[in-house]
C-alpha cells in the first residue's frame, strides 16, 4: 500500500544488490528463498541491501492467484488469550475469502525478534497484518521492503501513518467502562493503566478521565496506578489502592488480566468482588465468562477487528492483481478504521457499600 | 505416512479422474484448485472420486523446497483456550524448521465442516497436523487423498491406526490428581468427566478409579458425573454433586473449562475454595494461573505436543523430498507417541475440614 516499492521495483535488480552487497547473485537468491547455507554475517548483509534499496523479487503470475493466497500474520506474543481472539478472527476472515493464514509469532528463536521478517521473505507472502506492540519506525521499512500491502491492527500508535490501521475506539470505552460505575453511585473510581507508551493505553485513560469530569466529580490523580497489561501488574496497582486509607470503591482496570489481578488481590484480603469492591475489565478475552463472578468488561471487538485487517489486505492484492491503479492519496489518507467497544455487563459491579 | 496414495499416484491420472466422474479435466482442476466457480453437486462428486481413487496431482519439484514449506494445522475450535496453547507449540516447532505455519479452523462457513479440506486441496501442503476431536472414518481417507504426510494430534481414539499420533499420559494424569486428593486426606472424592466417547476422557477417569481402588477407598459409582469439557458442563455436574445429602470434599474436573464452571457453582452456594471444596482440572491452560483461587491442574503438555506433531511432519517431508523410501512397516508400526503429564499444583486443594 506503499508506493515507494512500486517504484523501487522498476530500477533496482537482483544484480544491483549482488553488486551493492559485494556478493554473488546466486547468494542473493539464497538469501531471498531463507536458504541456510549462507553465513549470518553474509544474509545480515544483503538483507541491509535488501531492506536499503527496496528491491522486491519478482513473482510468478501464477502465485499471484487468490485461490492460494497467503497472508501472513505476525503478532508479538501468541500466548495470550488477546492473540487467541485475533487468530480466530484473522483465520475466519482469510477462510471466508479462500485465502490461508500463515501465522508468525515475532519470538527471539535464534536469530532476533526480526526472524519473522526472513521467513516472510522467503514465502513472498500476498500479504501481511502486523499485530506488533512495539513496531517501531525501523520495523515499518523492513515491511514495507516485502513489498506486499501491510495493515497494522491495533497500532501503538507511533507508526507510519501512510500504512492503513485497524483499531478500537478506545476513548469510548474508557468513557463507557467509567459511567456505567457512576451510574452505580460510585464516586471514589480508581483506573489501572495499560503499557503507557501505547496509544490504546492514553485512550482509555483519556476516557476514564474525560467521564469523570463530565460527572462533575474532581479528578484525584493519586487513583490513577500504572500498569502494565499483565496479572501481576493488575495485582500490584491494586496493592497500592486498597492499601490507601480511604481505597477506592471500584477499579476499571485497562485489561481483563489486570482485572484478574485485581480480583486475586481482593481475595487475598478477604474483599468479595462485587460486594466490597466494583472491577470493570477491558478487551472481553474469553477467560472472562470464567472468572469468579464473571467479569463486566469493555468488549473490543479483536477478532472483527483481524478479520477487517485481512479483509483489507486482500483488497488491495486483488487492486493489485487486477492492476487497478492505487487511488492517488496523501501519505495521511491510507485508512484508518476504529469498530465500536461496548460495555459487557456481567457480575463484577454492584453499588458501593455505603450508597 | 501411508503408503497408498504412493502406489495410486502412478496409475491414476487427473484424465482418468475426468472420466470416472463424467466431467472435463479443467472442472477436476478447478475442483483441485479450490475454485468458486463449479456447482456445489459437482464439486462433491469429483472431490468423491478423487478420495476414492487415491489420486494426487503432482507437485512442482522446486514447491517441495523446505525453505518455503507449509505445514497446514486443521483444529476443530479455535475459539478456546486449548487451541491457543497448540497454536503456539506448533507455530514455535514450525518457525525453528523454517517452516511456516497454515492456520484452519474447522468450521462450517458455507460448504459444511469440510470446507477446510478444498483449501488444502488448492494449497497442496507439504504436510498437515490434525486436532479434530471428532476424527472419522470418512475424514481419515479425505486427508490421505491430499498425499501429504499427517500426524494426528490427541487423537479421539477411532482413527486409522496407520497414521501416527501424539498424544498425552491421560490416564497416569488421572491417577496422579486423585493421589493428590487421596494424599490431602479426602475420602469422597467426585469427579466429572469429559466427552464421552474421547479417548482421553475415558483414561482420565480410569486412572482416577485406579488410584482410588488402590488406595483402597470403595468406588462409588455415584460420585462420577458426566460433563462435556465446557464450564457449563461443569458447573451443572457440580450442581447435581453438591445438592447430595453426603457432597464430595474433592472434586477433580476433566478439563480446566470444567474446574472454571465448579468454581462458579461452589461461589454461587457461599463454599470457598480450597477451604470448603478442593478442585483439581486437567490442561493446564493459561487461564489456571488467573483463576482465584489459581487452580491446582495435571499439565497436558498441548504446546509441547503440538511442536512434536509438526517435527515429524517435517521428518516424513524431508524423508520424501530425499527419496528416502518408507520404512517398511505394518499399520500398527506408525508411531504413536504420549508426552508426559504432570501436577501443577497452585492454590485449589487443602485438607478437607473434617480431617
Amino acid at each position: 500500500m506503499s508506493s515507494a516499492t512500486g517504484r523501487a521495483e522498476a530500477r533496482i535488480t537482483i544484480a544491483d544488490v549482488a553488486r551493492q552487497a559485494g556478493v554473488s547473485v546466486p547468494t542473493v537468491s539464497k538469501v531471498l528463498n531463507g536458504r541456510g547455507d549462507v553465513a549470518p554475517d553474509t544474509r545480515d548483509l544483503v538483507s541491509g541491501v535488501i531492506a536499503s534499496t527496496g528491491y522486491r523479487p519478482r513473482r510468478r503470475q501464477r502465485e499471484q492467484r487468490l485461490d492460494a493466497m497467503l497472508v501472513e500474520l505476525v503478532i508479538t506474543d501468541l500466548a495470550s488469550a488477546y492473540a487467541l481472539e485475533v487468530l480466530a478472527g484473522a483465520e475466519d476472515g482469510a477462510s471466508r475469502a479462500g485465502a490461508g493464514l500463515v501465522v508468525n509469532a515475532a519470538h527471539d528463536h535464534d536469530g532476533g525478534d526480526r526472524s519473522w521478517l526472513g521467513a516472510l521473505r522467503a514465502r513472498r507472502p500476498s500479504g501481511v497484518v502486523l499485530v506488533i506492540n512495539r513496531f517501531g519506525g525501523g520495523s515499518a521499512e523492513d515491511v514495507a521492503s516485502l513489498g506486499a500491502p501491510v495493515v497494522l491492527l491495533d497500532p501503538a500508535g507511533s507508526s507510519d501513518p501512510s500504512l492503513p490501521t485497524v483499531g478500537a475506539t478506545n476513548f469510548a470505552g474508557g468513557v463507557t467502562a467509567t459511567e456505567h460505575l457512576l451510574s452505580l453511585g460510585h464516586r471514589r473510581i480508581a483506573t489501572i493503566t495499560g503499557v503507557p507508551f501505547l496509544l490504546c493505553s492514553q485512550e482509555r485513560l483519556e476516557g476514564y478521565r474525560a467521564a469523570m469530569a463530565r460527572a462533575g466529580v474532581p479528578t484525584d490523580e493519586t487513583l490513577v496506578e500504572q500498569g502494565d497489561f499483565t496479572a501481576v501488574g493488575g495485582q500490584r496497582a491494586a496493592t497500592a489502592l486498597l492499601d490507601r486509607h480511604d481505597p477506592p470503591t471500584a477499579i476499571f482496570a485497562g485489561s481483563d488480566l489486570m482485572a484478574s489481578g485485581v480480583y486475586q488481590e481482593a481475595r487475598r484480603r478477604g474483599l468479595r468482588v462485587p460486594e466490597d469492591l466494583s472491577v470493570v475489565g477491558f478487551d472481553d478475552v474469553s477467560m472472562c465468562q470464567y472468572m469468579s463472578p464473571p467479569l463486566t468488561t469493555v468488549r473490543q471487538p479483536l477478532g472483527e477487528m483481524a478479520a477487517e485487517s485481512v479483509r483489507m489486505v486482500l483488497e488491495e492484492v486483488r487492486a493489485r492483481r487486477d492492476g487497478v491503479a492505487p487511488r492517488p492519496r496523501t501519505d495521511s489518507a491510507a485508512p484508518h478504521l476504529q469498530l465500536a467497544t461496548r460495555l459487557v455487563l456481567r457480575e463484577s459491579t454492584a453499588p458501593p457499600r455505603s450508597a
